[in-house]
């Protein structure tokens, strides 16, 4: 059985009428967690009378005509990186067992009040970091779903949730949802207020998983209208729905360090979807054309290694009460990330901060002559085994430029999902989803 | 008797010998303890059995010629609304009676790699905001000691603790210390590691109060040393122990809207202290004399209006998670905060964020012409009463422009402590000290 994804906003005009409404949309999710989630294991926890009481009140509310929100009602799913107040949020580690915050993280607060029903915390990584925890990949369980947002990823997938948050910093959101044929959405660096996260890194975002475009969008905006992007940042803004489908003028690939490691079947997919939006229109920018976009891969051609480094040093907290707390409660990846901290400078970090900016220097200089930069989420479909999350090396270009991206599942590789990256421009979000729902459109329709 | 603050740095070059050691150190300070607690109120938890052990093991290192660091030894106290994993963290909430957090905040992690001896939680107004919590200042115990830090300043004013962290947003560094006679730094916006403090609103800093210039700029540079600024910030650099004295050519004086309320007394004590720098070779700059600082007067007018209201948006979350649980727990103020926040839009935020910036810019002009911008930390001598920690008008601006700033106990009004406020220009707060310690050595000579 093919995993179907279960699309939430295009069912909300039907609503109003008892026939539909999120009480029915819950009972299929639940339903699909019956039939996969003991294979799939996307959840740390499922509160199904807590789900359930919430998408009661929200018919009420689509009957009375008065939804908090466009996603009033939709069952959701929070990665287990982010505080719940009603549910023990466990940053996939030992030393977190049990640990129930005493108040939600922000994304949490402003989706409960945007009316969304929170039905569980899925599998993250150990801190969301490179650990696996042990989610499959609903499209072939022998397979990784991608991380660190493993859970929420898997359970968009096959329709056990209609949307879930995320968090990236590397490519936690955008790889997974390619693996698991879901729309990812890793908005702008600020965009998504983190509060309440352990999701503190400078490229950190949190972030969408959704069954749709405008699933991923409305429930970015639901949030960040009601508690706003990171302090200091005005966050994200636009329209509350999906804003209206915008023809690009030119797209730029953009092929990473990854680019050896893309296997042929990923390579003819991605060429036969440049083929159709040709086609539509659109000029395809490739870096053997463009100075400026080879800039950009000569740029972002060690954007792991700065992301690591940069990443290292700002674990240095909490990893340091970690250890001294129980430093045998931690993976070995973990272990060495603060090994490798503790070996590192001010100075050496503020090198590093430099070369990132300089990097994004490029990138901005870009935005002029293009409409979105694309790509593969991944060298390929998610890899067999359960022992790693997959390669992130052609998505961590867009986490160091601290670009807003999605993930489009209009590829494939193997037979399986492979995201199709679309990168927008920092602050400009809005414009990414009008290119992106565009692509969507036609390589989708 | 008159309080005494407590140095700390300036004994260490006997610690080799038994004769003096942190152990010694800490005695003196309980002992300060047993005199005063009872009346000033300073702490929430006092770790005797925590702190003994921790200072005897300093002492050992000591002895062995291997301190971690210049501040090893020190004994100092965290302001409740920073989380330690030994000890209950309040926030000044009866929502957190009991919260014990599962590790330490990134400061106080560093604090303990540092050598440090932490001896007890100091407490905090709500939420590190308005509403006091029973403080008394140790100069005159009618009087509040000022806030939002107030634990963290009495308890330093009078020697129970050699330092203790702050945090401040308006102005809980920079005036607390003046009204109790101890050393404040406000750091630079992100200069300081802020992971594990309720402590994100965009203005917000970590900081030090301590009885000694010296043990304010080690406590902190220890900090970021080990965990850095906050992600994304290169944090504090500069030389482990105090930066040499510098003579400042020109220091501008910053009346700020506050002026119209500063007692006679204060004026006459700022005018003294400005006179005897003039004595020793600085050239006072007032705004009279200066379109760019009467632009910088004009720029800061309604520091307290941007401030508040931006600190209203940013409040939006946790405050609706407080509200959801439990509104009755929250204190007037944070209420009215809360219905605030709910009447504001993203859109308006956006528009505080850009005044901040114009403002900013307006400072940064100024950079080329001044060492730096001085003051008094507020209007007059800590007010009696302990229902308002005093009013923060004269120290909000420097919060607003995100610059370092320190407080010195060298003025006063009503024969009690008030401090010289010290602005420096951001990240260059190692500059500010060597400015600062000159003005100090001056006045203080």
């Amino acid at each position: 059985m093919t995993p179907q994804r279960r699309p939430f906003l295009s069912r909300t005009s039907a609503f109003p009428d008892d026939a539909d409404s999120p009480v029915r949309v819950l009972e299929e999710c639940l339903a699909e967690i019956g039939r996969r989630e003991t294979e799939v294991g996307a959840f740390t926890v499922i509160d199904e009378a807590g789900a359930r009481q919430a998408a009661a009140a929200s018919a009420a509310r689509w009957r009375a005509g008065t939804p908090l929100s466009p996603v009033d009602g939709m069952p959701v799913g929070v990665k287990d990186m982010i505080d719940t107040a009603d549910l023990v949020t466990g940053m996939g580690s030992p030393l977190f067992d049990g640990h129930r915050p005493r108040f939600d993280a922000a994304s949490v607060q402003g989706l409960r009040e945007a009316g969304a029903v929170i039905l569980g915390k899925t599998v993250t990584t150990e801190f969301a970091s490179t650990a696996p925890r042990g989610t499959r990949n609903p499209w072939d369980p022998a397979r990784t779903p991608g991380g660190s947002s493993s859970g929420s990823a898997a359970a968009v997938g096959c329709g056990m949730l209609c949307g879930a948050l995320g968090t990236q910093v590397v490519g936690s959101i955008l790889r997974p949802s390619g693996f698991c044929g879901a729309y990812g959405f890793k908005p702008s660096v600020g965009a998504i207020n983190r509060g309440g996260s352990l999701d503190f890194l400078s490229q950190s975002v949190t972030g969408t998983i959704a069954a749709s475009l405008a699933d991923a969008w409305a429930m970015a905006r639901a949030v960040a209208d009601r508690v706003g992007g990171d302090p200091g940042c005005p966050g994200l803004v636009g329209p509350p729905t999906l804003p209206p489908a915008h023809a690009p003028m030119q797209l730029a690939v953009l092929r990473t360090a990854g680019w050896p490691l893309v296997p042929a079947g990923a390579r003819a997919s991605l060429d036969a979807a440049l083929e159709r939006l040709r086609a539509a229109g659109v000029r395809i920018l490739l870096p053997e054309d463009s100075a400026m976009l080879a800039a950009l891969e000569t740029a972002t051609q060690d954007a792991m290694a700065i992301t690591m480094g940069i990443n290292a040093w700002e674990w240095r907290w909490p990893l340091g009460s970690f250890v001294a707390r129980d430093a045998a409660a931690l993976s070995p990846s973990s272990r060495e990330r603060h090994a490798r901290a503790l070996a590192m400078t001010q100075a050496e970090y503020a090198a590093l901060l430099e070369r990132r900016a300089a990097a994004r220097a490029v990138y901005a200089a870009l935005a002029g002559g293009v409409d979105a930069v694309i790509g593969v989420t991944a060298p390929g479909a998610a890899p067999r085994g359960l022992d790693s999350t997959g390669n992130p090396i052609c998505v961590v270009p867009g986490s160091l430029l601290g670009a807003p991206g999605v993930s489009l599942p209009v590829l494939e590789d193997e037979g399986l999902p492979l995201g199709l990256q679309v990168l927008g421009f920092p602050q400009r979000d809005s414009e990414l989803f009008a290119v992106a729902r565009w692509i969507d459109d036609v390589l989708n329709g």
